[in-house]
């Protein structure tokens, strides 16, 4: 097992209370105290902590957003992410079973014993401990938090490109079902007219099918070299740099 | 309009920005920077601290108890009524559409209300602040929460009663139905034989009608002037007070 020293550096943050440290890193197959209780509390920690991150960065979004965005930074691959980034899986203390079949891994018992290191900060150094450990973690995320699309699906993700570049919305259709009725699978096109766009794909249910057509028809629109909507307004930019007006722009 | 001086002192906070606490009583549906974004941000916090609350209080409890304990203690109802205790409606700025239908009545507008005020006393003191505010509102609340008991359905609440009785589950069966099918009543029956408790209850769904039945089979057990489970565990008790095994157990 590495030594717990590096981890708190990583951290940023040293424990009075190793106890602490150690419950936190034990998964409930160990013998001895384990995380759980302390993976309630950072969690809540966690939650609130991103929330007034999300607060003060993001003024002019509104709530409906933040919660997006929020529950995209928090959700259980993102803590993964991160207890990677801080080899958390050298420090685990799990039971044998656990051991061999790779429990050290698996993105859930990674996520909740990053949680419950948060919830032990807490403990041992109160609010303002935690809140740095957490915003530490968190920085270089949110530097490149995309506020529009994170955490949004790709039918709603198409709906807003083409509403941006005031197209008509696009027309999903199934156009087969294979299958049984327990395990079937549908085949749903995605058509978008004034693109010259056609994408189809299959899924499990009707929905999933229509989300993973949208995906491909994102990717059709991002690989026209200019779509037809872009060039319109670039045309339309250009013609004005040549006249007066352009010039008032630029006196602002 | 009451003072907003009274609101501060039954809050125990005083805030030096005067208009975060404007802010955190305007609904939306009134001109002006309104509630929303304040409310995200309350519930956090909220939800936060009355975590890290249960979490001392209840030290033995797992991370699934404290999750329903908390559930119970933040849900639209319980801030409502910590709202109201506020007479928080008195203060709401609203517009005049829900002026007119009543809306400083919801319960959704007051406990939205009250989280965008948490929120705001955050923002306004910090969080050791908003800590002392969210404690005093459930302190009271706290000292006779029911750890084992709050916010479970009754069939599960029936089932443990039972299960500490050492008696068999109880019994359901759909004994009727009523109505045409989109509009359908079921009538469920709960049998504890072992008490001779037979009742039944309607319901718009199977689930419905089971839940109002075990609520009644609880009435009818605390109903029973000593349950029969009860009695015969007394009598056995009583039985073994004379005989040398209970001279045993009480030298333990």
């Amino acid at each position: 097992m590495a030594s717990q020293n590096t981890l708190q550096a990583a951290l940023g943050y040293q424990f009075s209370d190793a106890n602490l440290l150690e419950q936190a890193l034990t998964h409930r197959s160990h013998s001895g105290p384990h995380n759980e209780r302390l993976e309630f509390l950072g969690d809540s920690v966690l939650n609130f902590v991103v929330a007034s991150l999300l607060f003060v960065r993001f003024p002019k979004i509104d709530e409906g957003d933040l919660s997006r965005l929020r529950a995209n930074l928090v959700k259980q691959a993102a803590l993964a992410d991160i207890a990677s980034r801080l080899n958390l899986s050298q420090y685990l203390r799990l039971g044998e079973g656990e051991l061999k079949s790779g429990g050290f891994r698996r993105p859930s018992i990674l996520a909740d014993a990053l949680e419950a290191l948060f919830g032990a900060v807490y403990l041992d150094g109160g609010f303002d401990a935690a809140q740095q450990v957490i915003q530490r973690q968190y920085e270089t995320i949110l530097d490149h938090v995309d506020a529009k699309t994170l955490g949004k699906d790709p039918k709603t993700l198409l709906q807003e490109l083409l509403q941006g570049r005031k197209l008509d919305l696009p027309v999903y259709a199934v156009v087969a079902t294979h299958g049984a009725a327990h395990n079937q699978l549908f085949e749903v096109e995605c058509q978008i007219p004034a693109l010259d766009i056609k994408v189809s794909a299959g899924g499990a249910s009707r929905r999933a099918a229509e989300q993973s057509a949208a995906e491909l028809a994102i990717t059709a629109i991002n690989a026209i070299p200019q779509a037809k909507g872009q060039r319109k307004a670039r045309a339309r930019k250009s013609t004005q740099l040549s006249l007066p007006v352009a010039v008032s722009q630029e006196k602002k």
